[in-house]
């Protein structure tokens, strides 16, 4: 898993019909300080009522992701932002 | 998931025969802002229409892409695009 | 797999039930003389007992993880702490 | 799937017994442009009778590799050359 | 598949019982030309028999590593070493 941070979300009428009514969130990874790992991100399906602004655990692994959604084995997807972080301890 | 824009099409005209017939774009990936994340792209299979100068969503696993081509369990894909991009709201 | 450290662990109550009781660790990954490879890490669910500041062998792939964690062939995770490195001959 | 060029062949007498017969190729990646995506490779497993010089597609997925040899489920191999880049259309 | 030199391997007395008695070799991978790709490497379990210094092919994929250690369709495992590179043709 990967942590991040919501920046946004894809606004997409044209696409497969598996995503419709699927929050679609875009997610820049974080590095363990908090800041923003340069470019890294993911567009991944929220899984746990995430908005913009928040800090969040990003699994990004297929079958997880089915799992997850309760599409196993099948289902077109890949990441999922599965809990939201309140702290990092050191 | 990962964001990006149609830069081109592959000629190839000696190739598995899997892929005859399949529009295969060339994506670069795109940060949430919209600019190009440095050299990263796919080369994935077009699932929505989509053309040269369009931001898609873009699917790269193999078992996912296999399901949205009607393939699965088997079918030698890995990337897919599966949505036209009308915004991102931030 | 890969070499790293713990740093750290996640704090995330607002999750999936599945992580509920898991320790997730957060593992710099180092290069092979132990110093740090830059910003690549993992947040991944403890195996051997590891703490912040420890050596720690992770195995990053979805299906060894829910093996170890003897979920197979169903669970959503992916990175799992598998060892804690004594040393590395060289 | 990536576009690359052939740079080289491996020559391995010692490996596993899988691999006897399969040319290796190297693979460089390149990017929309032609130029090399700078130290970015594969090595792949030859399918379309690619030489040294030529730009390829790669395919770099297990089960799309295990496939494309008509070795699934079963097959230690990942990253097969599926086909022979005449031009990229942009 | 990826080109590399094996530098070095891990000591890890606390581990998870499936890694007793399997070498863990830490390989740095290298760029066509024989050159360290900077800091990539891996972890990975050795199958051909190769020390410290040889140039070596790593297979880094799950279901891949499984096949070779016969341990398929379970084992957590995902990188392993299938042979030993003699030369490199270009």
């Amino acid at each position: 898993m990967k942590t991040g941070r919501v920046v946004g979300t894809v606004v997409s009428p044209q696409q497969h019909p598996f995503y419709d009514g699927r929050k679609q969130l875009i997610v820049r990874y974080t590095r363990p300080d908090g800041t923003y790992a340069d470019d890294a991100y993911a567009v991944a399906i929220d899984q746990v009522g995430a908005g913009i602004g928040q800090d969040v655990l990003v699994l990004d692994e297929g079958n997880s992701a089915r799992q997850l959604l309760s599409l196993a084995p099948s289902g077109p997807t890949r990441a999922v932002v599965v809990g939201i972080i309140d702290a990092v301890n050191t």
